[in-house]
C-alpha cells in the first residue's frame, strides 16, 4: 500500500514553495494530496479535516502558513498524526512571525517545526519519508540513497538529487 | 442591562496579570465571567464558547496566551464579537512569540493587541468599555472620568485611579 | 443614521495600504472620512480632530504610520472613542519600529493593534464593523455574511469577497 | 517489542528540562536512553552514535542543545531516523542562537524542531510517541487518552496528565 | 546667568536612573528641574510645558520613557529646544520598545536618543553640557576636565569623577 | 559670523543620504563641511579632525556611519563639541548594527543618534540648528518657521518645507 | 615557502562573496584552495578534510556559511588550526540565523567570526594574513602597506587596495 | 621565549568572566597581561597599546567589550596584530550591541569575535593558543592534549580540562 500524506496551506499562493518538495515525494512513491485550508476562515473544515484525517488514511501531515501562522498548531490540536510545519516568509517581517507561531507550541500539542520557506517545505517531504519509513521499509532504502547521492555530489541541487532517486 | 464580556486565558497561572483589569472592569460596572480554556488542548469547547457567545450575551471577548498564542485569533475566526488579545511574555523569548503569534492575523479574521502582560489586560479592560460605550452611555462618563482623574493625577497607579471611579 | 469613522494617516503615501480595506468599507455601508494628520508636525490639529470626534458623530478612529508611530496613541490620548492602529513598514527597520511604538501603550490610553501593512488596514476595517455592529445592528448580518463567504471560498482575495457582501 | 528512542544532550546540566518529558515517555512505555554527547568536543561519538542508531534499534532520536546548537544537526546527517530537536535558552541572546541553530537546517538534512526548553522536550516526547504509534499501535490508543485528558482538564499540568496515562 | 534644563520623565519609578546624572548636573552647576509629565495621559499639560520652556527660561530638555515612549517625540514636537531622549528598559522587551519609539522619529522633528537606562541618563547630562557650552562658556572648561579626569582614572565610576569636576 | 559644522561620513558612497540634509543645512545659512573619514582605516586623521575641531571653528559635528559604526563615538571621544550620529542601513542586517554601534555608547561619552537614512540624516541638520540657535539667535526665527510651514502643509516634502524657508 | 590555507563553502553559489578576498590573498602571496564541502551532506569529507588539514599544510582555514550554517563549527572540532567563520546572509531571515550559528559556539571550540558576506570575505583575507604574518615574516610588511594604503586613500576600494599591495 | 599576549578590558567589572579564560592561558603557558583601557575615555592610551603592541613582544590581543563595544575595532586599526573580540552582555539588550558593534567591522579592519561572556573568554584563550602554536611549535601538543581530554570526558567543565593540561 502507498502511503499517503497531505501538504495543507493557507493560500495557492504559496504553493509554488512546494514544487521541489512534491517532486521529492513523488521520487519516494508517496501519495500527497494538497488541500487549501485556512485555521481562521475555515476552522470547521481544517478540524474536521484533521479530525478524520487518520481514518482518510493520511500517516503525516504537512502545514504551511504565513504570519501570525496558526494552522499548523489548530492541525495539530484535532489529531494524533505527526504534524511538519513549514515558516513562510510572506509578511514584512521577513518570516520571524510564523517562525515563532509555529515553533512556540504550548506543552501537549506538538508541531514538528522545519526550515522556512523552500528549504522547508523540501525538508519536509524527507522527514515524512523518515517517519514513513519505519512502517513502509522500501522507504529506508531510498533515503539512504538520497543522503549517498548528496553526499557523492554535494553540489547537486535538490531537483537533481530527486532525479537520481527515481 | 449590565454589560457582560468575558476573559479567555489558556491558564489559570496567567490569572494574575489580570487583577486590576478586572477591578477596573468591576469599576465600570461591566459584568465579566473568566474562562480557562486553551486553542490546542480543547479546541472544541473554545470554539462552541466563540460560536454561542453572542447568543450567551457577551458583547466583547478578551484573550490572554503566551508562546504561540493561537487562543485570540482561534476566538476571533469563530465569533463577529470584537476580540482583544493580550501577549503575555511567559516563554524565555519574553514575549516576542506571542506579541507576533496575536498580532500578525491574516487578512479577514482580525485580533485587536493591547500591549503585553499587566498594562496589556488594563488597557483591555478600558477599550473594552470604550467598545461598550456605544451602546451602553453610561460608560462614556465614566471613561471620561477616568480620562480627568489620570490627567489630574497622572502619578496615580490605575488602582488609585479606579478607586476614584467608583 | 450610516455609521461614521475616520482613517487618519500621517502621510498620503500610505494611503495605497488602504485600498482594500476601503472598499469594505463602502460594502459594508460605514461613512469613511480620510484625514492627513501627523502627531509631530501637527499635534494641535491632531488633538483638535480627537477631542471633536466624538461631538463630530464619528464613532471608531483608524490610524495608520511608519517608524516611530506615534499618531495612534496621541490620537487615543484625547478621545474616548476607540483607536485602532495600523503599524506600515516604511522604513529600513520592516516595521519592527512602528510594531512597537503602536502596540506598547502605556497603562490608562489603550490603541487595538492591527496586523502591519495592507492586512491590517483590512482588518481594522472589519475590527470597525465588529465594534459598530453593537450600536448600528444591520451590520452582524454583513459580518456573517462576510465570514460565510469567506469560508466557503477560502482561496477568495478580500476584493472578491467585498463584492459578493454588496 | 518495546520501542526505543534516546535523548542526546550536550551537557548533564540540561538534564533537568527533560523530566516531564522523560515521565511521560515512561507513561508511553518507550524505552529511553540518555545520552551525553557533543557535536564539537567528542563528533566522532556523536557521528558513531547516530550512524548506529538504527542498527541499535532506535527509532526516533531527540537531541536538545544551548547557543549556537549544531547537535541535532549531526546527528540527522548521519542517520536516517528522524531527529527532533529542543532548542535550551541557555545563553545571554535567551534562545534566539538555539533556535535559529537548529531549525533552519538547509536542504536534505531536516531536524524537526520542537518548542523551547521544557515545553520542547515535553513536546518532542509525545511527537516521539506519534512517530511510533505508526509501527507500535498500542500507542495510538495512548495518544487519543491523553489528548482526552487534556481536553477534559485543560488546567492539567502534563504530570498530572501523565499519571493519568498510565 | 546659571544655566537652566529640565528632566521630564513618564512616572516617578523611573527617577532612580537618573541618580548620577543629576549629580553631575549638578557639578555642571546646571539648574535642573524634574517634571512628571505623560504624553499620553496629560499631553495638554505636556504641550504647554514644552510650548512655554523656551519663555520660561530652559535651554535644553531631558525626556525619559519606557514602552511606546512617546513622550520626548511629544515634546520635540512643540518646542525649537533641542530634547534629548532616554530609552528606559521597564516593559518585557528589555528597551527595543523604548529604543525604536524614540529613536525612529520622523522627518522635520528630531529627537536625540541617548543610550539605555542609567548610562543614557548621565550622557544626557553630558551632553546638555555640551550643548549649553556653546553659550555659558564656562562649562567648556568643566567638560575638558570631565573628559582629561576619565582618561586619567577610566576605572573612576561617573560618580566618582563627578566629585573631581566639582 | 555664520555657524559652521562638519558632517562626517566613513564613505563617500553614504552621501546621498544627506541630499535633503545639506539643502536644509543651505537654507539655515550654516556652514557645512563635509569629510570623508573612517574609524578604523584613518583613525589619526578622524581623531585630529576631533581634536581640532572647535579650535578649528566647528559647532556640531555630525557623522553617518553603517554596520559597526564606530565614527560617531571615536569622534565624540575627542572633542567636546556635540556629535550627532546617523546610523545608515547598509548592512544585510538592514540597519540594526549601526543602530546599536551608534545608540549604545557608554557612560561618560554621549553620542545623540537620530532615526535611520535620509530621515535621520535631515532630522541631525534640524538638531544642530537648534543647538546652534542658543547662540546664533537669528536661528531661533528659521526653526519657527520650519515648524509653522510643517504644520500648515503637512503634506510636504522636507525639500518643499525648506525651499519655503529660505 | 608560500603560506598554504583553505577557503571551504557550503555552495558553489556563494563563491562570489569571496572575489575581492581571493584576490587580495593572491596579492599577500598566499596559497588558497577552495573546497565546496558541507558540515550535513558530507560531514565524513568535512571531517577528514579538516583532520588531515595540518598534515596537508595548511595553516588557517576559512568557512562560509548560511542559514543554520554548522559547517564552521564541525571544521573547528576536528582541527587545532584557527578556523575563521563568515557568515552569509542567504535566508529569508537575512543573515541573522547565520550569524548566531557560527558566532555562539561552546567552550572548547572557537571559531573566530567575521562580518557578514562580502565584507567579512575581505576580512577573513586580511586575519589570515595576520595569523600567518607570525611566521612567514614577509606579511607583516604587506600588511603594514595595506593599511598605510588605506589610510592614505580612505576612499579607496579594497580592489584598488589590493592593487597597490602587489 | 614564552609566548606574550594581552587581554584588554573596558572594565575591571568585567574581569570576572575571564578567570577560567586565564587560567586555561596559564596552563598553555602563555604570559598574559591584563589592561584596563577605554575606547572612548582613554582612546590615546588605547591607540598607543596598539600600536606599540608588536614593538612590546604581544603576538595576539583579546579584547572584551559591552554595550556599543568599539574597544576591539579601534585597537584592531591600529595594530597588525591578530585581534579577537569577546562581546559582554551587560546592558538591558541582553548582548546584541556588544555582539553587532564587535561583529560588522568594515572591509579592512578584522576583528574576529567569539562567542558571548564567559565561553567566549575561554575560547579566546584557546583561539590564541591555535594561532601562537603556528610558531611556538610546544603549543600544537596541548592543543591536542586538550581537544583529547574533552572528548574524553565531554562533562568535563574547563576548570577540570585545564588542570590535566598542565
Amino acid at each position: 500500500m502507498q502511503p499517503k500524506i497531505a501538504i495543507v496551506l493557507g493560500s495557492k499562493s504559496d504553493l509554488h514553495f512546494f514544487e521541489e518538495s512534491r517532486a521529492l515525494l513523488a521520487a519516494f512513491n508517496i501519495d500527497c494530496q494538497v488541500h487549501i485550508l485556512s485555521a481562521h476562515r475555515s476552522t470547521e473544515k481544517t478540524v474536521n479535516f484533521a479530525k478524520s484525517s487518520e481514518k482518510d488514511g493520511l500517516e503525516v501531515i504537512i502545514a504551511g502558513a504565513g504570519a501570525a501562522a496558526h494552522l499548523p498548531g489548530i492541525i495539530a490540536a484535532h489529531t494524533c498524526l505527526p504534524v511538519l510545519g513549514v515558516p513562510i516568509s510572506s509578511s514584512a517581517l521577513t518570516g520571524w512571525d510564523s517562525l515563532l507561531s509555529i515553533c512556540q507550541m504550548p506543552r501537549g500539542v506538538p508541531v514538528a517545526t522545519m526550515s522556512m520557506d523552500r528549504a522547508g517545505a523540501i525538508n519536509a517531504a524527507i522527514f515524512s519519508a523518515q517517519i514513513l519509513s519505519q512502517k513502509h521499509l522500501y522507504l529506508k532504502d531510498k533515503l539512504k540513497r538520497l543522503k549517498q547521492v548528496m553526499e557523492e555530489n554535494i553540489a547537486f541541487s535538490i531537483t537533481e538529487a530527486t532525479k537520481v532517486l527515481k
